[in-house]
């Protein structure tokens, strides 16, 4: 078997399942694609047909109001038939019993899959394995990759910033259970981003060989100090504990974001969560509602990024067929 | 902060949150979208495109097939694209919580809003912090308003009536804790309905200030007494105790509609539930299923209402943008 | 009461609950225009019409994501608006009850019913109480009837073999309880294959009175002796019991197929299957993925002939209204 490539022989996009490999032109392809299909809020869309004729299956194991609806949302707006399916692809007994389902969904004519399983290596075990005409796109995978995730953090950078060279960005909170982390980090790094922080405890820093070249900071304070861009993670309740930090509150004393704190950043600082907001753990509203808080455009930018994915693939088939 | 209104600045309805507020006027133009929607029974429909490039969102805590249903289908068919969402707003932690899941929804871009919710105040609550843009419209909420299907019993009554002056309508049941006799009273009022009856045991009648004009039975022999419509009300089982009727058989004895009873009514009465009908308890089959029932008309013209709604909401909005 | 049929007066089909009853120039008019709709892989599709306007309503009441996902891409693909509604119909209290909910669809101008109960019975008496313009398909009744799968299973065998006269079909495994064995055998049969045997434990053979004219055999050698077609049943552990067999392994021991056993067959014989497989108790992996399974084909053409199923439907509507 050769080894897996996202690519088709063509050197099109063809599967959607990690940002590594992907080089900064392609990235940067992607993301003017999205600023195209980013809309203004409140324009009357025009729909899209790039999709017609395709049908996208969204395969969640894992509840995800956010992410799913923003794939059929970019999917039907694009002309596509959608279907929903609630399935954990790994907890099929076997990886043959799992590759029955995906097989079953391919003769029926499903030309994307937008996968989201909470097991490392699912998404890319059925890119493997099924036909040529067909596409995977990760729908975030365990704590690994969340490639959509990274390209909207990016297009988000991109429209505030105007670019990536001259920034600090700081990524703060649980980086090592995050797969947003990761593809933001990957995303950024491959274009160019000036200086990349981590920040958060310790005990939830990743391992010393990831994210190379990123600076880590334990203190938030000085984490974020300077930065043009602060990026906070969602925290579980259960990862506290291993962080020894006692509760919600004391997170909050020593890494939620607040005013006072935010001061030390650059003053026209922008702060982003990928959501859903844990409001008094991982900030303040004050900071999540505030006017450097560019929480909701980064939504509207995932379905934009992903909309642009979708039609990338789309076009990359269509010339490959 | 200003007032709540459900129109536009331009005096465009923008939300349907309640039919308080809207004159005689709106409701007989929405009427009359309405039976411009309402199609006949084994007609081939043409596909509308007035929601074309619309995004609705289908918001729904509490199960509800039938009004779920009927909004989704009013949207496809007027070439909406449509996400349904199992959610329960209120029960979501904080207000701000609530928010986040509608702005996150709005950042994906969605135009309507149709929410139906068991706490009283949130379909308002999201319509008041939505942008501008966007519409929201109640799929029923609480016991206290149900607008469409205040518009829908409306539309009923008028195509069997012709109008609304000389007419006695009766509603049936448990008014106290029911957002259809609200809403139906408001609507029929607000159209200028001759007379309009409560009937129901005493523990389940409304506040006295509640229905002004409305006169209350609690014979139902009485107060269906020369009724044009008879309107039934659905009993939950939990409402019998407070009503210290002891079992549903007991309830079908004192307030069920028999062929018997139906005579006092006039001749040509029609007899209206907004579904699910218990049978034997509200009433006998032979009445539900008989010829003065137009039970199943109403559903249909469910559908219409709610067709015209979102056409009339999008027409507005084309207007204002 | 007339005696129900699934045609029209115009001689059209207009339900399909049962393929008894469907002479053989309709069932092979049926595999044509499933042929046509057959896409070959990777082909991108031509977004039909023949639904546009019409409303299907997937009424499923025991899981099936492969023939529910079926339905529903095949109804969306000719241009239909669908929903899909997990609901058991039979388990309504009264019949009236369920009446009610298929009304108030009815009522919400719904075209098609797909409906799967477990329950015998509950489709054909959907079907008796439809408006006229109502059609109503079987995706699945107990255990009795599955009639798109018995025309994807004809279909199959044509595409590979050109026709049935000459050939020899063994169905295996727990004949008893498959839906899919006897509508298979009503679709073979009607089209005049040449030999149909049932093969499988004695406990888990049909009545005597069932199945006329096919061969019933115990031991699986001998029943896919130079047989042309393998057609294996998916088999529930419940039901191994009753054919006191003691577990899976065992079961595969005796009925299960390998590349030793499929030797007794013609050597181009191909290997069906329902789906989903158990791999390891009704066939080897070696066997579900090897060259002489068309278990895939069989999925890619569920989808084709309910795309023609429906098609065929829509236009026999067309023609009478």
């Amino acid at each position: 078997m050769q080894p897996f490539s996202q690519f088709d022989a063509q050197g099109g996009l063809r599967h959607l399942i990690t940002l590594e490999g992907l080089d900064g032109d392609l990235l940067r392809q992607l993301l003017d694609r999205a600023q195209h299909y980013a809309a203004r809020s409140g324009e009357i869309r025009i729909h899209g047909k790039e999709l017609q004729g395709f049908t996208v299956a969204n395969l969640f194991s894992e509840p995800s109001t956010r992410t799913r609806s923003s794939f059929e949302l970019s999917a039907l707006r694009l002309g596509a038939d959608v279907i929903n399916l609630d399935l954990m692809l790994s907890s099929r007994v076997k990886g043959e019993s799992m590759l029955d389902t995906i097989y079953t969904l391919q003769a029926m004519q499903v030309d994307v899959f937008v996968i989201r399983d909470a097991q490392a290596g699912v998404t890319q075990y059925v890119a493997e394995h099924v036909d040529g005409h067909v596409s995977v796109v990760s729908g975030g995978e365990a704590h690994l990759t969340h490639p959509t995730q990274g390209l909207l953090d990016a297009l988000t950078i991109h429209q505030y910033k105007g670019g990536f060279r001259d920034l600090v960005v700081a990524i703060v909170g649980d980086i090592c259970h995050s797969r947003v982390a990761r593809s933001s980090w990957r995303a950024l790094t491959t274009l160019g981003v000036g200086e990349l922080r981590l920040v958060g405890p310790e005990e939830l820093m990743p391992a010393p060989e990831e994210f190379p070249g990123a600076g880590r900071f334990d203190s938030l304070e000085e984490g974020i100090d300077h930065a043009d861009v602060v990026m906070m993670l969602r925290i579980q309740n259960e990862r506290m504990e291993q962080a020894r930090v006692p509760d919600a509150d004391r997170y909050f004393e020593r890494y939620g974001l607040t005013a006072e704190r935010l001061k030390r950043a650059r003053p026209e600082a922008i702060v982003m969560h990928p959501g859903p907001i844990n409001r008094g753990v991982e900030m303040s509203s004050e900071i999540a509602d505030g006017p450097q808080s560019v929480i909701r455009r980064q939504v509207a930018n995932g379905v934009a990024v992903r909309t642009a994915v979708l039609s990338h693939l789309a076009e990359a088939r269509r010339k490959r067929s």
